[in-house]
């Protein structure tokens, strides 16, 4: 937490090592950090999921979006079989070490529901109303 | 998870009721669920926190949005020390349920550090350089 304090009043263009900042990522009991993917140009919410290091370092080294897949309890290379994958664009850690921002450049829709983002249901009054048809 | 498949393939108006939709999110074992705040009108993400049902009904009713502040352990109406608080424009559900995303309208700085959004830290090469400077 301290790592996370001292560079609040670090003045732009101040730096740390990114070794360092990953080992003091608020990583949970799982290992793992929520990472939020937004479109790159639009900033469009697409998704959120999960990385552990693992995921992290192969994400930053190949430039391809890596998560890692409670449900399935891997390393989950997005688009692996719907190729519909993530380039990373910008790699962002938030205030507190414990999230993650990507800006991503999408191949295809992001959702496994075929739907550009996740998040095709909105809240309205009492209801919950499907908001977005799939892509054709 | 059934609850949500089945809205995959729901035209756009389909709804369901959100007290049922409320009970069937994908609350962790802590009762929580992860929450992206992102700006209305811009989309630019301001932060992620975390909201028990409690925080989530409250949000809906009152229109200020309320979270639940792990580390202190108890709802956190944002804004009650900061005066920075979240006014409720949008709220969305992502397609497994487990994640909401709300547009809101920030009044001053969303961070703690007085920035516009909590993702102040960019990586860059090997280095995480701090990118915003407080608002002043």
């Amino acid at each position: 937490m301290d790592f996370w304090r001292t560079l609040e009043s670090a003045p732009p263009g101040h730096s740390v090592a990114l070794e360092d900042a990953i080992a003091q990522l608020a990583w949970n009991d799982a290992g793992l950090v929520p990472v939020i993917a937004s479109q790159h140009g639009t900033g469009e919410v697409l998704m959120l999921a999960w990385m552990n290091r693992e995921a992290l370092l192969e994400t930053l080294s190949t430039g391809r979006v890596c998560y890692y897949s409670r449900s399935r309890g891997r390393l989950w290379r997005k688009g692996e079989e719907s190729g519909h994958v993530q380039r990373l664009v910008r790699a962002r850690i938030d205030c507190d070490g414990d999230v993650l921002l990507l800006d991503v450049a999408q191949t295809g829709p992001a959702c496994h529901t075929q739907r550009r983002t996740c998040f095709y249901l909105t809240v309205t009054g009492d209801r919950v109303v499907v908001t977005d048809a799939p892509d054709l």
